[in-house]
């Protein structure tokens, strides 16, 4: 059965605890993977089923949390940590007035799939109109886990702990990976009956669907093939191993869209990084985030590219350093030990050695010499280096900003450059050429009479 | 039985199929693996082999593969794609007068080893006289491929496509790498009586063996244990993975050599790299085609080297950049974030950080300071620099090239030379030091107040 | 029963071998893992055990192995290498007087753990009082390895090499390390009645088990769990082997201690790297020896650090290095294409692009532009070169030490500075702006044709 406009979805994250295996003063939820906070991802996936609100509930940490997630979902808070049945019950304020679906994600499990939760929402709408719907997977080792008891319709019998299953209830592979979509109506209701009698004193929202099932109200199990879908991260190790669990499925997806990877293993992509097919990307690149890569654009070794657009045929590197707002037009060349920063070269424009552009403007088919540096901080203020298409300049320049050098204007090598240079005109800005003949061989003998000295 | 002089060998490689899969605007076969296109590797290996001539079938994006292969193979033409059968015949003309044996072989599996490629060769003239001699495989997992189904002694009864196989058959584990030795003699008029009767409608390369064997002609199969070796590449993600394959194969080899690579998986060979005894490389090395280091060289780690000569002992990186002509000799060093091109470094010389090297001849033992720039480039010609021995390049200077700096001179820091510095002369160019007290007390206070109106 | 102070505690380590299959003019014990040779490791381990004396038995190439050992262990030298037995006897001369316990450990089998040790020892003092007791362990493949045929008690009946080894005696997993304790009154007197009538003609030290049972003493085996402690290296893919092995293992080290180490494949230790809680790691750096990272700092991407001190909060790279005696303090941030020797960086200072900072000391938030060097060498001596708090260093400038620049003061960009600028001064050194108006273009010109000559 589809899910109807009117099954308004709620979503509601848990994300009180701060996960003290992390050992960090960040909360668990806001470390990042590829870039990205880790329960933005699962915010994205989310988003997917397009709920009408989401409610992020925090504890530790609360104003990181908050903070970060600003403008991106409501939140409630649940200041001790009673289980993860109080932590449900910290929504209900947040969610007055909401009588549709409710889902119910986990900050640290953030690669959730889209399809998962959908499949779960229509399922809460099947012919058996189940109370709630629970996520259930089958690890490799069951060990911790609780159990979903269930038949072959995939109607839940009973949910159980792992420590208070029968022997017979722990061969049962299916297990509870916490996730849960529940109808409005019933969810906060059945959460106050929830107590709190066990080892761990603690309300455990798997006790609903149990409640449910005494009231004879149906409940159903969604079975995903994916059990990394609902991997928590509660150390820097699983954190690592979710980072590189993500790559290899973006390595993959970049190659299958006509991109070569010549090592994929060293290639290290940001969430929204975009490359075109029959880019080259050469082994160890840094991918930061806001990345795009036209057709034919060779990105070559040990580069670092961030927030910044590459357009058709470029190549930047080996060594080469692109960062927010580095433009490059079609063709454009960037090289080595060359860093570009808010900057725009045009087409065909080169910076092949050690320099730095900075909230520069490069004309098309400018060649920016070797050891270029544009001096465009004063202490207080940046200002910006407008340079002419097809200008030369010289190796070892300073270009003190403001400062605008003409078209086909040439600067000659070594200068510093504080005035404007207009267009064909050449600026030499150069000491006089003091000969000293002799004086180094004078040097050198005075020095070596002192090294001896010296021992 | 020896392949004696007589036996003239021909080698037919199809490369016609661009391979979709790759989406890709070069074609598939030109796809580099350790810096060389993949078909090279093929060619190399059949070079073993003497062939009298090599002809490539090349239909889709014909113009780049004969670009790419010109002067090293001939060239046969397949307009349509109707199949493998079809694509040999297209070779009949350029191989007109060839009465030898023909060895075919795929483009898109470049790892097939000479090796292999002889032990068909020999098996054409063994004491049955096979007219055909098919390379077999046992890949782990046999759908999709062709089967062999041949006797004890490797002589076979029939060829069978795996959708026309019987159970029986397809229990068979011999599956057709597709690659064959054929007599000369016998392969165009087999061809001929190929027909296109089949669900594709294509002419199959595999039916001639089941010709010659309904003449009552012995057809023999060599069996490879290797199935990476028959490998075809179709996608980025097989590139990928022919490259890994080539890479680790050659990490072994180099550390069985006595080469030291302190984490293997982050360096990246090309294919003619040769590194000596005792070279040390740390992780993270980049290795383009053309470089040769010599013993006890040490390779730090983030270096891009390509084209270039290391000498004995020598220090390169960490973070250096060798380019095409780079020459060290023994004893040089160059540094971080340096780069040299096109220019020889002394015995002894250095250049340890932030340089420049390019059209450069440095002398034995000369210190060249961090930040200097040969400036060798005027927008259109490039010139050389030649520094003389012990010299001492203070740091920060611009060579503006033609120039010539003489043994023992010293250029002094911060200088833009343009014209030649004799032996033992000192080269001085810098302005005056003008000194402005309190300047800098009154600008920071005129900016703090600047930026406070600013907010 | 506990090992009493009066069981003094030798440690003899055989060192003779070079390792022909390292194919190295290095000794294979001085061939590093994690930056630090081999043995020192071996050595580090066994110092936990407090021993009163270390002889390493040197051989082949003993020059060097005394050279890099030199003051922290004895040595003995075997001139002939005719077995591990004969090894050991080398070791009697430089042993005498000693009377307590004796541990025999080898070089190239340098992961042995302190624990493992001590239980060897213990052992040595059980209630059965063994005369020697040895290591056994169970490597997936017993071929080659002697084997220990010892009853459920750890009690010896007798050490047989592979070789002579009957096909039950082959059934038995339990092989010999080659690690061994021995009572030292014991030891020579044993070795002494060792003969070499085998088919390598050399002396075994497992051999002294089988006299001493024969003798009717006790000798006991310790197992290990874990084989590759004692795995031997023996080449240099061993070599990168024990190195990967070594570096998971502080990977996984360093994230259990609060260490974000987002491709923690692409992180590489020294021995001695520490990583305070909070640290965050990019991909791809490598730590050489002595370097001291406090929290919250971040190592970016394509960084080298060695002897270095990075404080709290501190950035480092992309694309820096820093190099001994390179002290950041808290809040300092060095950026791309940076080199920090011999320097310290004050509190929030600033040398973000492209700059040499050597033999400097940077008052606490100065900024250092882009592609500043610190010219700090002569040709024969270093010199300092003192900055000043909040001092501003114009991009492109050279710093001539011995120089100071005091606090507050500017020093414009491009400047080659030989003279001390004074707190609150400006600082500027420059040539005149020399403008030719339309001689770019004529240039342009001139060598358009040039170009079309020289076609």
């Amino acid at each position: 059965m589809a899910v109807t406009e009117t099954n308004e979805l709620a979503i509601i994250i848990l994300a009180a605890g701060k996960g003290t295996r992390m050992k960090s003063a960040l909360h668990k939820v806001l470390h990042p993977i590829a870039g990205r906070p880790m329960i933005e991802h699962l915010m994205a996936s989310a988003a997917a089923l397009n709920p009408s609100r989401t409610i992020v509930v925090t504890g530790d940490l609360r104003e990181q949390v908050e903070r970060a997630l600003k403008g991106k979902a409501d939140f409630a808070v649940q200041d001790r940590q009673l289980g993860t049945g109080h932590a449900v019950l910290q929504a209900r304020e947040a969610l007055s007035g909401h009588s549709g679906d409710v889902l119910i994600l986990y900050g640290d499990v953030p690669f959730l799939r889209s399809a998962t939760m959908q499949a779960m929402q229509r399922r809460l709408h099947g012919d058996d109109a189940p109370t709630a719907v629970v996520l259930g997977f089958r690890p490799d080792d069951t060990r911790t886990y609780g159990r979903i008891i269930a038949g072959d319709d995939g109607r839940i019998a009973r949910m159980v702990e792992h420590k208070d299953a029968t022997e017979e209830e722990r061969a049962c592979t299916l297990c509870n990976s916490g996730v849960m979509a529940v109808r409005g109506e019933a969810l906060f209701a059945l959460l106050d009956r929830v107590g709190n009698d066990n080892a761990q004193g603690e309300y455990y929202l798997p006790d609903i669907v149990n409640l449910a099932a005494a009231d004879g109200q149906a409940c159903a199990v969604v079975e995903t093939d994916e059990a990394s879908e609902v991997a928590g991260i509660n150390s820097r190790a699983e954190l690592a191993e979710a980072e590189a669990q993500w790559q290899d499925f973006r390595r993959a997806e970049a190659m299958a869209d006509g991109v070569t990877l010549r090592a994929p293993q060293t290639v290290f992509f940001s969430w929204d990084t975009m490359l075109a097919e029959d880019v080259v990307v050469e082994p160890n690149v840094v991918f930061g985030p806001g990345v795009n890569v036209a057709p034919n654009a060779k990105i070559r070794a040990f580069s670092h590219l961030e927030g910044a657009s590459v357009g058709e045929g470029c190549e930047v590197g080996p060594h080469a350093r692109l960062r927010p707002g580095a433009v490059l037009e079609a063709g454009a060349k960037v090289g080595n030990f060359v860093e570009v920063k808010n900057s725009t070269l045009g087409a065909g424009a080169k910076a092949n050695h050690l320099t730095y552009l900075g909230d520069a403007t490069v004309g098309a088919g400018a060649n920016i010499g070797a050891g270029t540096i544009t001096c465009n901080y004063d202490g207080y203020f940046k200002h910006r280096t407008e340079i002419g298409e097809r200008a030369f300049i010289g190796s070892n320049s300073s270009l003190i900003a403001p400062l605008r050098v003409g078209a086909d204007a040439i600067v000659a090598a070594g200068s510093a450059v504080t005035r404007d240079v207009g267009d064909g005109e050449l600026r030499l800005v150069r000491g006089e050429q003091l000969v000293k003949p002799g004086w180094a061989d004078r040097f050198h003998d005075a020095m070596k009479k002192k090294q001896k000295e010296a021992k």
